[in-house]
């Protein structure tokens, strides 16, 4: 592709046609978990989604891809903003997938209060001052709770949502508490809860969380997701998420 | 053992250093779920617990010959409270366990505002109303959230813990959500969260949660438990859990 890329990037193929997509080796690279929540959420052609803290956008693209419905992919940072929006136009999705440069606590506003049916999130994973905090300012706010924390990703997902909307969210399982008593003070009800492990025999190191505007209580426990053989080859679950995408 | 029976009693082994219990035939036995709960909960010699919605007291006969703690099983019901207190009795733990025929709201007053080391509860399940109501009060009591409901038990636990203090609690899987919010909501944090499938390629249909009053957040999510193998035998895990008891 004819695309001009700035000095540490690149353009890796997301294997789902012919999605590309341009990273950053430094700081803008998704991971495994951003593929496992673009596969966990559900949506349909005519629907509205919003992907907070969105990075480079890999979620919404391959969510719309997958699904047809429009995507606004939420990015505090100038460079992963600036290359979501690269991203969009290198695969010819304008129309699909929007970019909007802010703040997450914007989004209600930039939408102009209109309620959306689905938000996803791949928030930082870690408390501020917590574990190793990388010396660049970028990663840090990718990673750590800096620029928003937990409760500011729940708050606005809830504003941002109508009722009966959906909600889908990747986070460490060590956080699992916080985000479901989060998202009830939010009314955002917990409806299904997916532990995520490497391989068999190991304790899950994500959740996938699947909440509802309004809902009632009372949610679906499915069986752990396994990522890999002790081989590293990927489970035939794990296959079958990429090639949802692929 | 030369104990008198009531008609539809039995006498069953515990199969741990001697300890026998009294079961009733049509209302009030334990299952599986208060022995995985009486392997989950940890004590030390000296401490004391108070098991809530008891039974006939199966959780606090293992956990105080386990560990030596000195336990309260609290029992609304009359008959349940009474089997358990001539299991107790035949069991010759006296000194160990004491029963407490009571609703678990007045359990504070009844141990004088004296703050305890856990709690334990095993409590019924289903929500007034849901699913299949037995036509037995007393087996509709301990299934349904008739006399208490998961937030009673949860109120109460956290009036009876001191700071630091635990919290352990047997649930179905699709009350995870209102578990976890729950305790968050009078202060015992949870620390552990744990699935339970009854065998490999099941969904999880129990959780076990350890909580601790006033805790900072986060919390551990270990590998599940699976109970069983395919041929009906238990697994490794399971044996061990019977083994520490027995």
């Amino acid at each position: 592709m004819d695309v001009e890329l700035n000095p540490g990037e690149q353009i890796d193929d997301l294997q789902f046609r012919g999605l590309h997509i341009i990273q950053d080796s430094r700081a803008f690279r998704f991971g495994t978990d951003s593929v496992i929540l673009a596969g966990f959420a559900e949506a349909r052609p005519g629907e509205t989604g919003v992907d907070l803290c969105s990075g480079n956008a890999v979620l919404p693209l391959l969510a719309s891809k997958r699904t047809g419905a429009h995507f606004y992919a939420v990015e505090l940072q100038k460079r992963a903003a600036d290359l979501a929006r690269r991203s969009v136009a290198m695969n010819g999705m304008e129309a699909d997938v929007e970019v909007l440069e802010a703040d997450i606590s914007e989004a209600p506003s930039l939408l102009k209060g209109v309620k959306v049916d689905l938000v996803t999130v791949n928030p930082p994973y870690e408390k501020a001052g917590s574990g190793f905090e990388s010396g660049s300012e970028e990663i840090r706010i990718a990673r750590h709770e800096v620029a928003c924390t937990l409760e500011d990703v729940l708050r606005v997902a809830s504003k941002l949502l109508q009722t009966g909307g959906r909600f889908y969210m990747v986070h460490r399982a060590s956080r699992l508490a916080e985000v479901i008593s989060g998202m009830t003070a939010v009314r955002i009800e917990p409806k299904t809860v997916r532990l995520v492990q490497s391989e068999a025999g190991k304790p899950p190191f994500l959740i996938l969380v699947k909440g509802v505007k309004d809902a009632r209580p009372g949610c679906t426990v499915p069986e752990n997701l396994i990522i890999q053989y002790g081989d590293g080859r990927y489970t035939e679950e794990m296959d079958r998420i990429y090639h949802k995408h692929g």
